[in-house]
């Protein structure tokens, strides 16, 4: 009798840092099985933050404690806050104290935060122990848990602090994301176009005209996640340290951050993928205004994330924003800014995006200041 | 005409990650001339401390400002203490404060712990900047300052979180030794005897029979501390990352590191390299005991650090140590423990050390009992 595995996989390919990434249902209660049949009689310290706790902790241990494995949970307050030195410190003193050993594991349970948080902690606990990413949310499926970025903010702004620690395997269960708010789910899939917009013009049409069953579930919705880690895989493998081309996965983000830092991170007036979708809809009409591309694709884009439930406009954003000269040091202060020029993912249409050095500041400036009103 | 370098060059092979050490008299002074001809219009946050601020950091900034590259101070307190999560925060935010970019300098002018807290916080900021260090300590310029290990201590022990982050240079100046206190030197000393003692028995007979030279300075001095560090780059270069071979770098650290534990890191009590000295006598005699080495190798290595004026013996270590289960504790805490087995470094005599995994804990027990007392 022969079985066809319930999942698809995604290989990231990097040499002796290989791993795969699986996708598809019911993969918190294989999770387990399918650790044990990589690293038997390994350890676990499992990171998470209460919302998933309440939702998934339970179906995690128990798959964990029945295929031998020893798990020791530490919960975190929700939020993009939890980021930060305190929550790093407390995430490698649970690890030490747990007595974890160089070859155990950190074990991811969560969104985003959670992901870069114990991800980072993975990489400097003993100098570097084993981490698997379990991640709950449609961003942290698509993007965050693929690559090995990891990092925490800073006064002086976000993912200032981190390292590239890469993961060993990554276990997406598209179930769990029915339990993730409407709200999430939509940040989560501006990141999902973003591919479309960089490079793949075609999975973005496919986005147009499928998005609706990516949000309800079932097959579209791990075709269009699979295709996504597809995608940053292979720009993650081409370049794993952003020397180059991977800072077209920044596409939307020099503005997007900026918003974020402008907010004060508050999640309730704007979580990173609204950040993110307003910033592409920016960087395709900057590049528009620049006489780089069409409006067209510009109107095409913000027509789409608008459709989808997206903020797509910086006067979208509840509690107004400071002034432009704010956010131009939040964008100056942003980690793509090489001797003082500014850097820049610009685009010449739909999935035709590229890497802009010497964007001229006062440009910048002068688009923002007209964008804010309209 | 020609000029011959007045220093000598030791290459630690890396691939891509790959640096060299420079050896000799003058070289804070000819800092800036090396760095620039390395990294033109390159930025530096310096990271130093009291001590060694008030005899080299001018002497540095002038240089380095001569070459036409900005230098950053920050000057912290001394000690081993320094190694810890509050510094690590203050030295990633001095360097982002400064406006430092990924291309950006982090120098650490000062012994093990300036370099390993610099060396770590170079590891973070920006998920990794240029790295160059400046050892001014004799322990730093033969051992820490080369192989990229970094990393600070936490309550559940020492060195327990950090990274691997490669410096690009190495500057030892021979020259600053003279200002370290002979208490000091002597510590150094122990990790430079150390390298005789893994593999290279002809060092050691040298060192036994020059080791006065060593400590007055000049040729023999710069010799023993080239030989020191092409014996270290030699063992990272065949293992960066501590899987295998490197692990006999840690000869006399297990017991060295329990014993630092035991007296709280009080540098006042006991410094590293002399837990290293005391530590690398005890593995010598419970190589003895277990009929791995002959007992006069034990007396010949404890004759020699104790002409030089290392401690030799537990007993030699002012106000007393906790008991032997503490002792014990701080041993299985020690990250070099795989799967509950005690792993320590042990010897067939000098300079023919080897891993031993599955040491016996209870025979170390008794061991620490009957040395204790002597
Ligand atoms: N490392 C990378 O390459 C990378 C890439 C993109 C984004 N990021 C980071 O990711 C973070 C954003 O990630 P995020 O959007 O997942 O944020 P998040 O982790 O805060 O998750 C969003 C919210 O959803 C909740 N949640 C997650 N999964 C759930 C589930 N299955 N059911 C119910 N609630 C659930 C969380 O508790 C949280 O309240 C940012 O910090 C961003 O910087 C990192
Ligand atoms: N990263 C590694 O591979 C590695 C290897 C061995 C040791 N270490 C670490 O190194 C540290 C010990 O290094 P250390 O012995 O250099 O300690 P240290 O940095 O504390 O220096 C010892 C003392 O000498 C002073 N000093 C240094 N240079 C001086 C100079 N030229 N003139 C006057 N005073 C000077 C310092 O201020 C300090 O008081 C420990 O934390 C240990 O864990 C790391
Ligand atoms: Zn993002
Ligand atoms: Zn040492």
């Amino acid at each position: 009798m022969s079985v066809t595995p319930p999942h698809r996989s995604v290989r990231v390919d990097l040499g002796d840092r290989s791993y795969d990434i699986l996708i598809g249902p019911g993969l918190i209660a294989r999770a387990g099985a399918e650790i044990a049949a990589r690293r038997p009689q390994v350890r676990c310290a499992v990171i998470t933050d209460t919302n998933v706790a309440s939702a998934h902790l339970g179906a995690l241990t128990a798959s964990l404690e029945k295929a031998g494995i020893d798990a020791e949970p530490l919960v975190l307050e929700p939020g993009e806050k939890t980021k930060c030195f305190d929550e790093l410190i407390r995430v490698c003193d649970h690890t030490l104290g747990a007595r974890l050993e160089r070859g155990d594991v950190v074990l991811a349970l969560g969104g985003g935060v959670i992901g870069d948080l114990a991800g980072f902690a993975a990489g400097i606990v003993r100098r570097g122990m084993r981490f698997i990413q379990v991640p709950t949310s449609l961003l942290a499926q698509v993007d965050s848990s693929v690559g090995g970025k990891t990092g925490i903010n800073v006064s002086h702004g976000k993912n200032l602090i981190g390292v590239f620690h890469q993961p060993d395997l990554v276990l997406a269960d598209t179930d769990v994301l029915d339990s993730l708010p409407l709200r999430e789910f939509r940040a989560g899939y501006a990141e999902m176009a973003k591919y479309g917009l960089i490079d793949r013009p075609d999975f973005f049409a496919w986005l147009e005209a499928n998005w609706r069953e990516v949000f309800s579930g079932g097959e579209a919705r791990i075709h269009a996640i699979a295709k996504s880690c597809q995608a940053k895989a292979d720009v993650v493998a081409a370049d794993e340290r952003e020397s180059g081309a991977r800072a077209l996965l920044n596409l939307g983000h020099t503005f997007g951050h900026a918003l974020e830092a402008a907010t004060g991170y508050d999640g309730k007036r704007l979580v990173h993928g609204e950040g993110v979708a307003i910033g592409m809809v920016l960087a395709h009409q900057f590049s528009a205004r620049m006489n780089l591309a069409s409006p067209d694709d510009a109107d095409r884009v913000e027509r789409h994330l608008k459709e989808v439930g997206l903020p797509t406009r910086m006067s979208d954003i509840e509690g107004g924003l400071p002034g432009t000269d704010i956010l131009m040091t939040h964008i100056a202060q942003d980690k793509k800014v090489q001797r003082g020029a500014l850097t820049f993912i610009l685009t010449h249409g739909v999935g035709r995006s590229f890497i802009a050095d010497d964007v001229p500041q006062d440009e910048v400036f002068r688009f923002l200041e007209d964008k804010r009103a309209s």
